[in-house]
């Protein structure tokens, strides 16, 4: 990811959402599959499995949907609930880049002055 | 901090700036020491010096000042890229906030739905 910010938020649950919990629901909803997108971040299928179950957990409510055997050998869905983290947690993220743009540029200003 | 949500930052020159050494950077500034300010967030002294380490030279110039000895006992001082740090990183978290306050307060409907 290419975003010179990240955000970590912690809910009055305490449930908390960072970018590697977004990141592996949006590979879980492209793969169709935790360990797949376990995989892809290089992450053991527990830890990908437990992160998901943190955010189940958290929220009381599943976040994925998993299917065992069928034709299609089982497989994983983003819950409604799923979609919402990803699609707030990147307006967050999106909104933060352009309202913090200003401070960003004076610390890649100060940052710069090393070279000189 | 009862912040609900944390910035994480990363420059072009590969500077890392998130709530952990902006918080030490306050602290040093409260305390007038980095073995001070490392205690107040449980950490050891060679774990804060490393941290103000890796911002000098990420950023190619001091952000904290040391004094030697002297009628004081030596000390810490920030410098104002020290300041400039604490305020653009702080300045960017409000705001951050404030935009990102409807898609926060939808994380929080979401999972307060848990009891229901």
């Amino acid at each position: 990811m290419s975003y010179p910010l990240s955000l970590r938020i912690r809910l009055a649950s305490g449930a908390r959402i960072g970018p590697g919990k977004v990141r592996l629901l949006e590979l879980i909803d492209e793969t169709g599959s935790i360990s797949a997108a376990g995989r892809e971040m290089q992450m053991s299928y527990r830890r990908a499995w437990l992160l998901v179950e943190s955010l189940n957990e958290a929220l009381g409510m599943p976040v994925v949907d998993t299917q065992k055997g069928g034709s299609a050998g089982g497989g994983a869905r983003l819950t409604e609930s799923g979609y919402a983290i990803i699609k707030h947690y990147r307006s967050m993220e999106k909104k933060a880049l352009k309202s913090g743009d200003a401070d960003l540029q004076a610390l890649e200003k100060l940052a710069s002055r090393k070279k000189r």
